[in-house]
């Protein structure tokens, strides 16, 4: 039969017989794992992750030191339920089912603005998973200001990916905020570096400002406290920067402005465009600024765009984007790993393709319980055996912890490719070291929906090497310097215990006071250790000019192409 | 005015009014990174992949010998056109617009069926990048048998996701199949190891029935002529297998069933499912099996499930799945890299969860052109230096190569987990081997849209270790028997060399004739090296024997569990 099958050729009519359409949730649906809901261990801190995300999100729009409590209980084998509670701002009787059970609707979305979810996927995502594990709906209790409480029951149909609602009830008691109350089958809780403990601690770290707490299956609670009582500045919406933007974009928005003139277009569309720019611009170009913007053609726009590679812009505004801030993440790297030394660089903003601001922030930490312990031992004199720690590299995005996919991520392949070596750290890998990488945005280029991983865009790499060279060398000296000081102090340990016997030696010999021959030994070793301590500094501040020269040349050199510092 | 706005708090109303939806097609082109469409040489190569497999597959789906010509013509800096030219079905005029112009629309998503493309996502999302780095609709000319050949042009609104189709005119001369023409901006050719040559080379590895050209930019033109004549069996849509099969699916599959009774609901529905396991079912649940499906809750469709994993069912069939085939990978391993030696093993179809069926093929190939060359050189006494080969690992997905995201891929991860050493391979990562490896399925759980890693689903990974251990162990071996071939070829010419001087010296001493004593001596030495070896194969026999009771055991003890060689 198979034969015969093979020797007739199906033709395309058939073919299209066949031809359908799928919603986003049935797809997702039938690819859970590019949600990162995949692996009984991965999935539960996956399902933390999306909803601490989003209340953080609601908490920092809001104006609202978050305040979340976690609680992760363990109804059957691999079954677990998971409760989720914040003081945020809460969702409307509109809102709520979009959030929970629509995939691709939100609030983050269509604006330039830093947030830690962005896509309208990851809630509505664990309510599908929920509903296809257990057949039940997710739990939702919603207080706003201007509404009464109510609690209700969300669903998906993943064919026409739209929430159903079920069970609404208002509510007599007071309560602002939101609670998710969801079950789910084939997952587990487990204390390790993957799991939702670890995740929720390094939440704490890049956001000093929240107040979490889990309460695991065995009922320990654990609290992290706030260490920061300021609410962090609330993340403005941003306008698409001139450099990065495209063609495409450039047409889009001009498709949709309400202003009358290409030159207000481009003032009203863009970040740091002032009529210095529009004017270089419209000397650029071969058509009439004055005209029409819903009239722009494409060639004329590829002109724009053109131009805007050419001159010189301010950079992206900052308030767009909120670092954690050296301070803070001196302060949180300072209360975990009480490292020997510490260096943090937050850059400046840069663009990256599409026009979206970025930042980088990297905290280096070296020694004292800094890098991850590792099963290897070291034998010590005379101690018993101690773990060796090697490097520990913690990824964020917009202040949340990345903990999967690894491999995949642009912050990885930037510490790989940095040449350690060059700043004194020989064998990085295996260097107490615990590297925090915080990359803001306005939009994160995540490898996939799951939101794990950094997809390597070139100047997103070329910032991540920038701001690590800088924090590396900085703790390269410290180790070198060190490393220096233990030598100089071996050197005198020796110096000093063989003084007093040559001293004795040349006494017999010279009948002179051994005293007084010790003592001019010692001045004599003494000098000479000084003079080498100096010329070691010498080379040392040597080298670090060069190097800064070096570095300030590169930049500065780069700066002028990309942004200047008055008004364009 | 920051500090003020922070002092008041915004209200979940206020915030809902930014609450918005998108379309699939406005997330895909704000994350074409998740599409695999980012960076300059990476966006090329997954552009090349998307028509191809769409190319590969509608040949398959239709019985024809597929020939396919790729064009890339250099139009400017990083400026392209690509043409695609295949020998297919051909779309017809209902289809070509949603094959294109349309995410989430195709043949293949809602069918458990073998295919390269699985999501419809891939070419439309071509369409959507050459739309918004050129501003310019993508060129189309389809033939089908049955209607006249078109030429046509396509862009998407991406807005509504849905296809935009203009300049259709019907073509005067003969024509079957399709022909692609988009140009892209911001990507660029090359010739490495991650450049569309590459990436064809591979797909003609996998494809031994397709004739594949490639026209580069510079002219050059590279055919990779089909080494093997006979059309593949074509890919039969098969039903999901009750193991691995989860509520949900029950669920879903029952309110859509047009079977009257649960029973005959379960035979239509599931791959594999008989009279017998229908009558164990029957006993083991607490309802009535006669009972109408579209009346099955939740809790009933559960004890369905629980029953699915107790009982035993016949593996997947086979026909659903069509492996390259053990011969066919020997051929093409042979003809690119001319091993010294090489083990092809292909594993028997097994489910992961969701019920779908898959099945993995391994080839290890040693020595010869095996490996890739690195930059590394050894010196060679007397020879010039030559360049260190190192493993390289080929992946594979329903026989498309997958050339990115290398280190999130459960084929890597999988190579990496093997404890190489057990089979006498040291440094493995240093070693020259081509480890080849093609999961095929009805589903292949890709970990982003752009269909460049495998996830490492447990049932997937545990396949590809169990593969990869047979063929690494028979490769071992042949390292070691070749080793210990050097080793004995060393002592013999030691020996060799010796007897001569030996004999005259005993000749001296006994002054019988010397080549007596010779012959003598060798005799000896050929008696003890024959011996010496004698051991040597009976110690390799007795752990061989002993590893393959270990495997058998663990082999049977496994397959007993999963599944019966009876109808269940």
């Amino acid at each position: 039969m198979a034969e015969k099958e093979l020797q007739k050729t199906v033709s395309a009519e058939e073919l299209a017989k066949d031809f359908k359409e799928h919603s986003v949730a049935e797809f997702f649906k039938k690819n859970m794992q590019m949600l990162g809901l995949t692996g009984k261990i991965k999935t539960l801190t996956t399902i933390v992750h999306e909803y601490c995300t989003n209340s953080l999100d609601a908490c920092e729009e809001s104006g609202i030191l978050p305040d979340i409590e976690v609680q992760i209980e363990e109804l059957g084998e691999e079954f677990v339920e998971v409760n989720v509670k914040d003081n945020g701002p809460g969702l409307t009787q509109e809102t709520v089912g979009k959030a929970l059970g629509q995939l691709l609707a939100g609030t983050k979305f269509h604006r330039m603005i830093q947030a830690r979810g962005q896509q309208g996927i990851g809630a509505a995502g664990c309510t599908m998973l929920s509903q296809i594990t257990t057949g039940k709906p997710v739990k939702v209790i919603t207080g706003t200001t201007r509404a009464k409480p109510m609690s209700l029951e969300i669903t998906i149909d993943p064919k026409k990916n739209q929430p159903v609602i079920s069970n609404l009830v208002e509510l007599k008691k007071e309560f602002r905020g939101l609670i998710v109350k969801a079950r789910f089958k084939g997952v587990k809780y487990v204390n390790s570096e993957q799991g939702p403990l670890e995740y929720l601690r390094r939440t704490a770290i890049a956001n000093p400002h929240a107040k979490i707490t889990l309460i695991a299956p065995d009922k320990s609670t654990t609290t992290f406290n706030r260490s920061a009582k300021d609410i962090p500045e609330r993340p403005l919406e941003i306008k698409p920067h001139p450099k990065g933007a495209n063609v495409d974009e450039v047409i889009t928005f001009s498709k949709s402005t309400q202003a009358k003139k290409i030159s207000s277009f481009l003032k009203s569309e863009f970040d740091r465009m002032g009529d210095k720019a529009v004017e270089e611009i419209s000397k650029g170009v071969s058509f009439d600024l004055e005209k029409d913007p819903h009239a722009l053609e494409w060639d004329e726009a590829e002109e724009i765009v053109k131009i805007f590679k050419k001159i010189s812009f301010i950079a992206p505004r900052t308030d767009g984007l909120i670092p954690i801030g050296e301070d803070r993440i001196k302060k949180s790297i300072e209360s975990i790993v009480q490292p020997e030394y510490m260096s943090v660089i937050t850059r400046k903003p840069q663009v990256y393709k599409g026009g979206f601001p970025f930042l980088v922030e990297v905290g280096i930490a070296y020694g004292g319980n800094a890098g991850r312990l590792s099963a290897e031992t070291i034998e010590v004199e005379g101690q018993a055996a101690q773990q060796v720690r090697k490097i520990e590299i913690m990824r964020f995005a917009n202040r949340a912890p990345l903990l999967f996919d690894t491999g995949g991520c642009a912050i990885t392949k930037a510490v790989q490719s940095i040449d350690w070596k060059r700043y004194g750290i020989k064998d990085y890998e295996n260097t107490p070291l615990t590297i925090f990488v915080n990359l803001i945005s306005v939009h994160i280029p995540y490898t996939s929906a799951g939101k794990q991983a950094i997809s390597d865009e070139d100047e997103i790499m070329e910032e991540l090497r920038l701001a690590l060279m800088d924090a590396g060398r900085k703790t390269g000296m410290y180790i070198s310097s060190k490393l220096r000081e233990q030598e100089k102090q071996n050197k005198r340990k020796i110096f000093m215990k063989y003084a007093k016997e040559v001293a004795l030696a040349l006494h017999e010999l010279t009948k002179k006071p051994a005293n007084e021959i010790e003592k001019k030994l010692l001045d004599i070793v003494l000098h000479k250790l000084k003079l080498e301590e100096e010329q070691g500094i010498t080379d040392e501040q040597a080298e670090e000019e060069e190097d800064a020269g070096k570095k300030k040349k590169g930049k500065s050199g780069k700066k002028q192409k990309l942004f200047t510092e008055s008004d364009g």
